[in-house]
Formats: structure tokens, sequence, C-alpha cells
């Protein structure tokens, strides 16, 4: 069953706007197990739109719209999708009388425009819109299924939950499972170069990697007859899986690395605190992101300037000239001094250059060391990060999370 | 001349991620006056790629990819095109020498995988990746102008900009001119409501505006024959907005409201500090994701809890119980505090109940207080936002930088 999803609207096609009803719809398909087979975005424009149904009724059986409903002159879905299948659109007294409501509610009276948003293709079914003035469309066309909605992502929305996806569930005789394992510590490439094996001999499972700012996430999906048998064969290739790389894996169902870091030190009732040069806050910032981070953050401190390390976390003038701010003894004294000072169970420090400028040959821009103390451990680890200065701080955030990650495991393990 | 922009990637599809790609190629073409015909979206499988490529021939002139030439076995945006155009690929040793030197600098030698991104199409010309392995690809097709570039973003856009804009551009016998003006501090409908004169008066420019947590831009878009003619056009109407709204604009020429902070602090050589309690240190990494930003920024601080208020910013425990952590009179004691104990110019305090959780009658979620203190001047101003708990720490931080903006412009027109 192919599955084509039509944008209609001017404002995507010059990047105005980002088409989130497509991810929506997708994610939403993805949920009761359908993979979209095609994305298509048009503009306003009547000989796009035919051209692009004409294509879609080629290659796929159910086609799904959004935008062109509106009651504008160039809100032209309905209009050119029933040329293409050869259907009248005709006037619907109860939508007229819908609408009219919506607008009594407001105390408006109906703009005469409106009135085209009553009229349905002929045999088709008008789909309540409980947001707006336009009801979706909903034609079987020789057993290939055409779905019209509204543009509104608050109107599209409800009306494709509540009226495409019972349709669809109807239609289907398998099931889609997906499961997506967070790595790092580990690049793309030598990823799929260890996986590879696994891969090969799971040919019935899809098995793809995507890689964002230091993040691998490798997505397993599979189809089977039903929940069961599509779970238990994801559950043999996640065996293999945390044999193979399980010190890379941070979560294994699809939770941020802070949200894991976050967990792990509610569970264990610790405190942590961070200080921050390079990355500016931004460490502090993701964990606070989190609904009921004051059970283990309660303050952090961004020193970018020698001097906020030396008055902030009394790192020594010593230290810093002999080694400089970016060095392995800045990072451990930067950690030490906020221990101290913050009371914390954790002190994370980061130091590092995000450039693009301020990088020397001796210490280029990426240069990064992240230290973590407690009462009873101390250690720092240097990274070598490239990209542009906002990849290189998100990728220190992410490497420092990880720190902390592997330190409480590692610390439970000891228990 | 038609474009259309076809991205390779499952994980577009099932809809993990958004299209940002497609947005950002559909932008970057606005400005150089061509309209994107259609955006085409298929996965990771031969034959659909092969597929998307003989529709776009027929219906496009110039076809532009991105993804799907990584080193991995699922990676066949160059295999599937070749096959299209009957063109052989062949190994260029000059691109493996280059792949193998990124892998060199990382201390790594080259996975055998990588060697499949040294294969370039016969005739065709290996665009320069500055930030990744993956070369892009550009072959004239009996006219047809067929661009591939790699998926990650950080590697597709300079590609892009560098190499593909200037060969599209010396195509055109027209231009589109662009601007975006920034606006905070006035809701969607309300200026839409106040500019809709101007949008009717001034129908051959394209004037539409877009918002975002706080902040609405309006974007006028011209299409004329020559910059001259394009740009007088667009600054009649630049000077009616700026007599209507010009106390809510930021910025003229697309600007973040961090960046325009920056440079205002910058000229003025004043120092800022940040105590933040609901963002948890979202001002200050917004601040520092500007290169440079040591000259006005050297430290800031995150007080999430009262113990840290007290202890950090000497907010007196009497203030706390009498008004609460969430009130103007704590906001004020912070910011004073920051004042005193950093030494910097201005001090910036962000006090609020960000959600979901934790709001009460009597102060609900979404209740903000912002204040700003300077060696002579002390404000507090109340918020009440609405939205996720992201949504509003984004809407937060950008009334905070706002006050900043207004506080220095005020400061300079006085003296």
């Amino acid at each position: 069953m192919r599955v084509e999803i039509i944008t209609v609207g001017n404002e995507i096609l010059s990047g105005d706007i980002l088409n989130t009803n497509t991810k929506y719809i997708s994610e939403k398909l993805m949920e009761i197990g359908i993979q979209a087979h095609y994305h298509t975005t048009v503009g306003d424009i009547k000989e796009s739109i035919i051209e692009a149904t004409m294509f879609g009724l080629q290659r796929s059986d159910i086609l799904i719209y959004t935008g062109g409903l509106g009651p504008t002159q160039d809100d032209l879905t309905k209009e050119a999708v029933c040329e293409v299948l050869d259907i009248d659109l005709e006037l619907r007294e109860d939508i007229v009388v819908l609408i009219e409501k919506i607008f009594e509610k407001k105390h408006i009276t109906m703009p005469k425009s409106n009135l085209k948003q009553a009229f349905i293709p002929k045999g088709g079914e008008a789909l309540p819109n409980a947001f707006g003035t336009a009801p979706g469309v909903f034609i079987n066309y020789n057993n290939k299924l055409v779905f019209l909605l509204p543009g509104p992502p608050k109107e599209m929305k409800p009306m494709f939950n509540d009226t495409i996806v019972p349709i669809l569930k109807n239609k289907l005789n398998y099931v889609i499972i997906s499961k997506t394992i967070k790595t790092i510590g580990i690049g793309e490439s030598s990823l799929e170069e260890k996986i590879n094996d696994i891969i090969k001999n799971n040919k019935d499972l899809f098995i793809a990697t995507y890689a964002g700012d230091g993040l691998v996430d490798i997505k397993i999906t599979c189809q089977k007859q039903n929940k069961l048998e599509a779970n238990e064969r994801i559950n043999i290739v996640l065996e293999k899986l945390d044999k193979l790389i399980g010190k890379c894996i941070y979560s294994h169902d699809g939770e941020s690395i802070e949200k894991v870091v976050f967990k792990l030190l509610a569970k264990h009732k610790l405190r942590i605190g961070f200080c921050e040069s390079c990355t500016g806050g931004l460490i502090s910032s993701r964990l606070t992101k989190i609904s009921g981070v004051s059970a283990v953050f309660d303050r952090g401190i961004v020193t970018y300037s020698n001097d906020a390390k030396i008055e902030e976390l009394n790192v020594s003038e010593t230290t810093l000239m002999k080694f400089g701010a970016v060095s392995k003894e800045t990072a451990e004294e930067m950690a030490k001094g906020l221990l101290i000072r913050e009371k914390v169970d954790i002190a994370v420090s980061v130091t590092g250059i995000a450039g693009p400028d301020g990088g020397t040959k001796d210490k280029p821009v990426g240069l990064v060391y992240i230290a973590l103390a407690s009462e009873d451990y101390l250690c720092a680890l240097k990274f070598d990060f490239s990209g542009s200065r906002e990849s290189i701080q998100n990728r220190v955030s992410n490497a420092a999370f990880n720190l902390v990650r592997k330190f409480l495991i590692e610390k439970n393990n000891l228990k």
C-alpha cells in the first residue's frame, strides 16, 4: 500500500515555513504501521496540483493532501483534484449551515467567499472540521483513497487522527514496529562497519543509522503479520547490538541523552552542577528543558573569561599561565572548584575553543576538555571536535552528558 | 526554469525528522529569484530514487538532490541517478586522497566503505565538501542541471551556497529581492491588522508574516528586472512599516535579537551578565553562540533553587518568603545581586514558572518576571506567557534580550 502525502502551498515551496504537516502525518502513519512512500509539495497553481495528482494516482494507492481548502481564489486543491478525477463539485446545504454557525459564534456574517468551502465532490464524504471552516474531503476513486485536509495544523491534526487514521487502520493486514537505539562515542561509518553483519543477516528488517552532532541513532523497523512476531524479531537484533556496541548505547527507547542523565541522577538522588566556558550555558539549559529538573539541579555557572574562572571557581593563575585556559589542568580545577563551592555531588566543567576564531596551531578550534569531579573521583577527557561553532557546542554538551552517564553507570555497578 | 528539490531519506518519509534541507534550499533559491516548483521526498530505495529522477527529468529543468551520498549501503542517490542518466561512475583517485586526509586528521584509517564516496559520474563535476567526506556532484545532462548534495546540513549548506548558487545566478534574467523585518512585542494577528493597508496597496510585492515564540517576522519579496528597481519598491514599504510599527522592529536585516543586543553592547563597550532561573542558562547560551561574545560577556549564573538565589545573588530570605521566588521583588534583588557581585554594566535576571507543573492559581504557568539593573537604573517587567515549557523558555529569553535592547537604545538617546 503506497501512501503519498501531497502538500499544496507556495509558503512551503518558497521556504518560508517548514513542512511540519508532512512530518506530523508521516509520524502518525508510522505509528499505525504505514511508511509514507512519497512526499510531494506543489504551489497554489491549478496545473501543478493537477500534475501532482496525475503522478500520484499512477504511483500511489492513497493520496493525502494538505492545504488549498481555504476560501480564497488561490485555494484550488479541491477543484484541481476533481478535474483529474472527473468528479463534479456540489453545494452541500448542510455544510453551508455549519460554516454559517461558526461565523455566527464570532458575531460575523459569513463572507460570500466562504461558500466555496461548502462545495463537496459528488459521491465524496465531507470530513468535519472542529477548528475551522474548511471541511476535509474523502473520495474512494476506483479503490484509490484520496483525502483532502486543510493546511492549518490545528485543523489538520484532529481531522487526520479522528477520521483518516480509523479508515486506514481498517485496511491493514500487517503491523510495522520501529525501535530507535541511540548511541554516542562512535562515528557513523565505524558504527555501520561494526553492525554490517547484523544488517546483512536480518534482511527482513530495515536497519538504518542517522547521525547528528556526535550522536548516531540506529533505527530498526520490522513489518510482520502481528505485533508479537515483529517485537520478537526486533528483540533478537537488539540483543546482538547490545553485545556488540552496548557501551555506546545510551538509550533503547529514543530518550535524549540529557533525559537519560536526569533519570540516572534522580534515581541515585544525586545533585549535579555545571561550569561552562565554551558552551556558555548550553548544558545547563538542555537539562533545564526537562520538567522536574529541580530534583537534581539547582544552579550552574558560566565562566567564559579567565577572570571568571579564577574568581568564581578558584582556578589558580599559575595553572592558567602554565597550561592555558583550554587544558586538562584548568578543566580539573574548574570542576574541583565548583564541587567545593556548590556542595553538589557531581561537578562537570567544560573548557574549549568553539571557534570559528581563537584557534592556534597547538590549540586548534574544536579542542575541548571536559572534567568531572565528585567527592572521591576526578577525571578530565580531551576531545577534538570539528564543525561550526554551534555544532561544536552541541557536540561538547553531548559529550559532557555522556561523561556523566558513564560515571553514574560505573558508580552503580560498583555498589 | 523549473526547479525540483528531491530529498532522499527514510528518516524524512517516516517523519523522524523535519525536512529542513528543503526549506533552506528553497529559501536560498528565493533570495536569488527562483521559486522552487516541486519538492519531492523518496526513501533510501533505489527504485524510488530512479522513479523520482524520471519524473523529475520530465517536468523540471533543474534537479537538486540532498541525501544518500554517505558511505553506507543504503546511500544510493548517485547510483540511482546515474542509472537513469545512463552514466558510469568512476573512481577518482584525487577524491580518494581528499577523503583519506580527512580521516588522517582524526588519526583514523579510512574505512573501506568510504571509498564509495570517491566514485563520481563520468563527465560530472565533483563539488568540494569542506565539512565531510562526501563530495557533491554536478551533471549537465542535455541542458538539464542535476546537483547531488550530501544530507547533513552542515555539509550541504556551504556546498549549496559556494558552488550551486553561482551556477544558477548565471542563468537568470530577473532578480527577486527579499527583505525580512523582525519584530517583537506585538502578536501576529494584531500586526497583520495594522499592516493590512500596506499589503493591499502594494500588490506588486509579496508581504507575509511568520510568527514564532514571541517574535513575528515580516517578509517582503519583490521581483523586478533589476536590483535597483526592486530595492526602491521595497524601501518605500520599509519606510511605511517604520512609521507604523517602528518601536516593535528590532532588525531590518534578518539579524537575531541576541545578535542585535550583542552589537549594541559591543558598540557601547558595555558588559552584561545574566542570572537565570526558569531559563536555566538559555539566555547565556544564546549569546554565547555568537563568535566574539567575550567582548561583552564573561560570566553568567543559573540559580534554579531558592537556596541558589540566596547564596549566589544575596536575595533576602524575607523577600522570598513574603513575595515568593517568582515576583517583581525577587527579580529585582537577583539583578541587583548580580550587578554587585559581577561588576558588570548591565545585569539581567529572570524568574518564572516554565511549567508544565509548578503553577498555582495566583502564580500560573507562564508567569515570569524579568529585571534589568545598571548602576543608576532598575526595572522589572511582568509577563504572562503561554505554550509548552520549551516555548515559554524561548519567549522569556526573547523578552529578556528585548528588554536589554530597549534599555540600550534609550540610554543611547539620552547621551
